[in-house]
C-alpha cells in the first residue's frame, strides 16, 4: 500500500521539490507546504521569485570569490580594508561569521570548500590558483588560515602552506597564521577535550587585564 | 554592529523569505539557500515553480474540503468507498494519516482545525455547518471523530455531538464514534501515562487472537 497517498498531485509535486532541500524530510516539507497554503498567495510568490532571482542573477566576486551583487564584492571594493591581510575561509557562511566578529579588517578567499578525499574533493576543485594569482602579486604580508579545525581543514591549511612555499616569495615577506584554537569563552575546563585544552596550553599567550 | 551582514542583497532577501517558513531560523534558511546555489539553477526554478502552481491553483474538495486537484476530491468521487460513514478530521494530514492505515473506507470531513478559544478559534472558524448539511441529507449511519486526542480536540468532539443531537435525526439511524485511546502497539506499560492506561483498561475489548 502506498503509505502517502496525496489527495492532490499539485500538492505532492510542492511537497517532493520541497523534500528536496537538505535535512527537511517529506513530513517537514508537507508542514511547510500546507503553511504556505494557510497564508497570503503573495507570500508563496515573493518565496519563489527571491530564490529564482537569486539562482539566476547570484555573482561571485572576482577576487575573492565571494556571493556578491557586482563583480567585485563590497569587501574587495572596499577602501578602507587592510589589503595586505587575506584569510582563507571554505564558504559565504565562514565569512559572515568572521565579519559578525568586527576583529577583522582584511580581505577574504573563500575557497569554496576544503580537501576531503573521502567526498572526492581535492584541490582542483578548489579556488587554489587564483589564491596563488594574489599573493604572486606581492601586495599580501599575511594569511590567515580559518578553515574549521578538523581533519580536512587541517589538511588544506597544509596543502596551501606548501603550494605558498613553492611560491619563493622573498623571505619574510609573508606570514602564515592560523586561528587561535584553545578553550572556549565562558567553556568549563572540565568538560574541554583534552585535545583543546591541550592546545591551550601550549599555545598559551600573555596574560592581559579585561581578557 | 549589524551581526548579519549578508554579502549581496538578493541573498539576504531569499534568506528573509525563506526564514519566515516556520521553524526555520534565519540560519537554516542560508543553508537552504547555499544549497540551491551549488544545485543546479533547474531545481530552484522546479522548486518556485510547484510552490507557486500550488499555492495559484489548489482547490478544496466541495465536498469534504479536503485538498483536491478537481471540485470533488479522489476519495468523495470514488464509487467504491462507503458512503454511510464519516470521518472528521482535523486537517489533510490527519486524512493521509488515517488512509495510510488501510482501514478505513468510508469518507471524510476535514474541518480545518479545532475549537480553540486561546487561539481564537470558534465554531465559525471551522467547516461545521458543512458537515450538518451532509448529515442532514440521511444517508450517513456513522460518524467517527478522529481529532487529535487534546483538550481541543475533546471540546471540538463536544461541540459536534450536542450540534448533531440538534438535527434531531430518527431514533437510531446516526451512530458516533470516537478513535480508541489506550496503549500504543509496541509500547511499554511502564512508560504508558496513567490516563491512557486506566482509558485502556476501562475501554478494554474482547481477546483476539493475532491482535
Amino acid at each position: 500500500m502506498n503509505l502517502e497517498q496525496f489527495p492532490s498531485k499539485l500538492l505532492e509535486r510542492a511537497v517532493s521539490e520541497t523534500a528536496k532541500l537538505p535535512g527537511v524530510g517529506r513530513k517537514s516539507a508537507l508542514r511547510l507546504v500546507l503553511h504556505l497554503l494557510r497564508k497570503d498567495a503573495q507570500q508563496t510568490h515573493t518565496l519563489a521569485e527571491s530564490l529564482v532571482r537569486l539562482r539566476d542573477d547570484v555573482r561571485y566576486c572576482r577576487c575573492c570569490h565571494n556571493i556578491s551583487d557586482n563583480e567585485m564584492c563590497d569587501i574587495c571594493s572596499n577602501e578602507r580594508r587592510d589589503r595586505s591581510t587575506i584569510c582563507v575561509v571554505e564558504n559565504v557562511q565562514n565569512v559572515m561569521a568572521v565579519e559578525a566578529t568586527g576583529q577583522y579588517n582584511g580581505l577574504y578567499h573563500v575557497l569554496g570548500g576544503v580537501i576531503s578525499p573521502m567526498d572526492g574533493i581535492g584541490p582542483g576543485d578548489l579556488a587554489i590558483e587564483s589564491l596563488m594569482q594574489r599573493l604572486g602579486q606581492g601586495e599580501v604580508r599575511e594569511i590567515i588560515f580559518a578553515l574549521n579545525p578538523t581533519m580536512e581543514g587541517d589538511t588544506t591549511n597544509f596543502y596551501l602552506s606548501r603550494r605558498i612555499a613553492a611560491l619563493a616569495l622573498p623571505e619574510g615577506t609573508l606570514r602564515l597564521s592560523v586561528l587561535a584554537r584553545g578553550i572556549c569563552v565562558g567553556d568549563d575546563l572540565e568538560y574541554t577535550d583534552e585535545v583543546t585544552l591541550g592546545r591551550s596550553i601550549v599555545d598559551r599567550v600573555a596574560f592581559r587585564q579585561g581578557g
